[in-house]
């Protein structure tokens, strides 16, 4: 169940960190979109690994082999299916994880729910690995978002106690876009880059790990996209956001600091603009009632540090019932947040491409 | 759609402000369950308007009248279906927003979506009044989860400024748990509610209003509970969570706070203790990989301030596309951060229900 | 989960034959739509017992109250909630039945599925009283069907050996459609339905019962709509249908007919017919792939005969384990089939409203 | 959408009849299921084309390839996925087909609904060869079933007028199963499986095709499987059976036969049988209110003859909107239906064994 997403498309993800091959299937595309393939593959070396001292030194192509769904590289209508296949695995890595689960990684709770026989190497289907065929879903998402004018960038807003400026909340520039989308480390502010990598680095060093946030925007959205309840726009996002391994919080908008304002402070003022109805500020992110305002959507994404740090660490034995001092070796992002940004940002397009199919709600 | 929640039971809810009746129909629950009405009503009167100078002043009975699912009290398997007549309500204050969005409500929103014909009246299937059969849905949720041993609490961590302490992490007493069921101000250190209910009148009466923060804790449930990727139990509490009005962000465990962790302040060991797996801290929050580890379940929701104040705001008209000043009248609580505190609970009682009712995953 | 259906609009439905009331929840309708409530009460009379001799004797107005969705007879975007009171009840009638089941019913299928506190009261939820809301929904998907040019028609096809004539399947006069939606007894030949009630009285006489087809077209219906594989309009037709208490079959176009056919007897050739593309005769029923042609869409469903009669059956006795005769007494219809005609219209509506909002599947 | 069936297990089915490859994705088995290969192997072999006069001659491996879901061949709780790569494929056979539809195929509709860039090649994703990957869950589902005590056999009922004999509705011998399972040509009375060939035969010589009917049996069902309303095993099974290419109708017990039937000749009478509750006849085909009452589940379903035959057929140019005179060239089954019995057997499997995880109803 839980690897398949969508309503009115559905997104189906498959594959271990160390099985024959990953994928994903996107069963609802419209018949008649040329994919960009370069783009789709520049997409993808956003979250590719081995690209700096930032990232594990695992090295893989990630190109993705289409199987279906494409007629001369456009789609037919059919189920959209790619692969990629697994390449440079050291499984032996993983044995002794069999029975001593690492802290706060997956291995002790997939343990309980599906017994012995799980697939341990590499975290098995819990490997942020997985994050690849949602790249390739969200990636088509984006191109066919973009068709629609709504474009999704995102940012490291912040590494360990590095921050970067935020967005500026009602206008966000197509240039300010575009250098994200080809930044080689994505932040606003290009100082705070060099002081997160250094963060990161000394980490690296520290055997120890960083975690940080994400902020991302989408613009170009019109107003009535999502739906009341259930179905609002911050539900949507929220429940792709969260397959992302490591995410640990969400906020829209003013977010969590908003329950310090008053509402008069908290409270978006409605202005004609250019003709249209917008808001003088933008508090609320872009969504008031599950449905988009027409501002741009902004949230923030909490990632806590990589689990997997070289430091000595207490664990037990499943068999033995008894404490043991780990040591992970193997080779781990000292932080993953970089490599994320694009996680963040294919979460959001499948997310909002599918809210964008609802029906018309109005006769 | 987006009143349907769920996957082995699904919850509709219905109803508008104004409308006859709201209500709610529960499909999936099992038969032979006895609902103890007793305390449904004591759950439902938690979030009841009319108690005191922090909620509004309309007054209602809201108790549910059972249509189906029920011989003698107990379920039967089939839907159980509970309305609430709407009375105390006068539709006239509304007329004017038909026209004028109020800031930061979904005002605007509805209106794009559905048109001229939207309910306009108390803010229609927008208003927080449809968390009454939200509350019904979950209190008896609540009912069939303690025959399971788990249990739901959540307090007022925060309003305004001032923040209530967190629950252990570790260790929540039962003790603890009954205070805040029978709290008529759920906070665990009584002075910060004094406070609190201070600020609260003091935004009153300045026409204005405040937000907060409410901590959720779930105790009691087994480890191997949740899904992996998009069924993980995070995502299912911020599919329900969001459903409440004026949530802006949702953080598990350490959520924000983590990032500016490293992984080894970060994690936590696995110990035994007791002859069971348990984790010596629980930074994670009670689930890792979107599946539980057995240790408590913690999650932290931010409220934005209630969008209604008697200040004056500016707004616009939506025929004549002119600045206009709005004036708000009516009832409206300066602060609904007490009342949500069941919603909460409710909403994590939901989530977790249809959760436990997943199939096993293993042979 | 099993009394919700739909994708793009959900139809909840509860309620027991003698609980207090019973009821629908549709969620997803659009803004705007007034609803033709004299029509839709003439389509619900057309279910309503007690209209003849081959009905129950069981009255009920079964006028359905609103309770939301609507704001002056328009819909408004929010769920619509119909509730039909249960009255005229007498459930000591089924006391009994408790412990011994009625031979074809599903007493005893209940019991195993929901056990002793089962609703056994006229069926609980398994009774045919169930398709009053399902007509309440079907109702108003007929309404919205015919704003889009689409009309459904259902005739009594068959009773016991007398058969009607059959729809032309590649010509169905408006004229046609208009007699059956006014007919005490849908029928098309109209000496064919004296033999009908002739054939109903006897089997009423000798306490016996009788089943039939029904035999349903859906005119007006654009070509394109429908999907392929598991969502074929055949797949979500049959997937209503058999929530009919009683169906037992169904079949499209030549339906089992066609088995005996040769393919160059079956297939039917393309031609174009001012100035559209249509097929020369209409074996395939209106659908090719699970898609609509833009032939009228014809299908036939097969019911058994009611299994209440009052002639001595055997049984057994739950408890005791032993053989038991059974006399069912109470009031029942000796042929459901003439008040089943609408309800096959109601499931058919519904299925092609949710299969129209489904989104364009092309760029 | 459309290509996704379940809610306990999610089955994603992928591919066209010549893009590189086809495939299924199963989300939702449980971990430490050892899946026998052989068998699995000798399953699909039973579809197979290039077996028989009475098959087209395109030849295929058709052996699965597994890229997740497994760790030494036995399920790890990740989504099982497997393809087949697509081989022999002759694309240039179906260029004329982009501009004239066949009659009765799905090139029409599939148009209309997708576009010019909809994948014409053999009928792209409506193409019968998309039943391989359905027949690999299938499959594995059975394998599952059967270690629950549940069997699935079907056999050829009837092909043109010639009729096999049907199964004993109430004792279905392990052994009948047995012969079956290995039967070249799936008949029980090997009589009428010559005189189906020679039906078959004389059809192809005349370049014309055969349809038929199929009868399945589910034996070893424990009763209370299935739910009421939309959720029944006949709404279940209608849903994924109609997936199926060609099939056109679908009955259960006596279906169609048994609207000529009266009450006291229809109904089943319960007995105590070995202890346990059965029923002395079986008209109601094992399945009552949706529910499975213990007895064996049979139902029939309708195929029409392939629409793919050698003569001359009347058919139209899409782009001239003139009519055209098609002759069909390429390799075609005759008569479908002997290679659809596995798929019939497996769509019945994904149907049955998503029902039974389905959770318990009962306190």
């Amino acid at each position: 169940m839980s690897f398949v997403y969508g309503k009115n498309i559905k997104i189906s993800i498959f594959g271990q960190s160390h099985s024959d091959a990953i994928g994903v299937s996107i069963d609802g595309l419209p018949s008649g979109f040329p994919i960009d393939f370069d783009k789709l593959s520049g997409f993808m070396r956003r979250r590719m690994p081995g690209q700096g001292l930032h990232t594990t030194k695992r090295r893989e192509a990630d190109e993705p082999e289409f199987l279906s769904g494409l007629v001369n590289g456009v789609t037919c209508g059919a189920p959209l299916t790619a692969i990629i296949r697994n390449t440079d695995m050291r499984s032996s890595d993983y044995e002794q994880l069999r029975d001593i689960p690492r802290p706060s990684h997956a291995d002790y709770t997939s343990y309980v729910k599906y017994g012995e026989t799980r697939d341990i190497r590499g975290g098995g289907a819990f490997s942020g690995r997985l994050t690849a065929p949602l790249c390739v879903a969200g990636g088509i998402c984006l191109q066919l978002l973009r068709r629609e004018g709504i474009t999704i960038a995102a940012h490291i807003a912040q590494i360990a106690q590095v921050t970067d400026r935020a967005f500026d909340p009602v206008n966000i520039g197509e240039a300010e876009i575009n250098i994200l989308e080809q930044a080689a480390f994505p932040v606003l502010d290009a100082n705070t880059g060099g002081q997160m990598l250094d963060a990161v680095e000394q980490a690296r060093c520290d055997g120890d790990s960083l975690g940080g946030i994400i902020e991302c925007a989408v613009i170009g959205v019109p107003a009535g996209i999502g739906d009341p309840m259930f179905d609002g726009m911050e539900n949507r996002l929220a429940s792709v956001i969260f397959a992302v391994p490591a995410v640990k919080g969400i906020e829209f908008g003013n977010g969590f600091a908003a329950s310090e304002l008053r509402g008069s402070e908290n409270n978006d003022d409605f202005i004609i603009k250019n003709g249209s109805v917008q808001t003088k500020t933008n508090h609320h992110g872009g969504i008031l009632g599950g449905i988009t305002s027409g501002m741009p959507v902004l949230f923030r994404v909490a990632f806590k540090a990589t689990p997997s740090i070289s430091k000595e660490q207490q664990s037990i034995s499943l068999s033995q019932k008894e404490k043991v001092l780990l040591n992970i070796t193997g080779r781990h992002d000292p932080c993953i947040v970089p490599r994320a940004v694009p996680c963040v940002e294919a979460a959001a397009a499948i997310a909002f491409y599918d809210a964008l199919l609802e029906p018309k709600r109005k006769i």
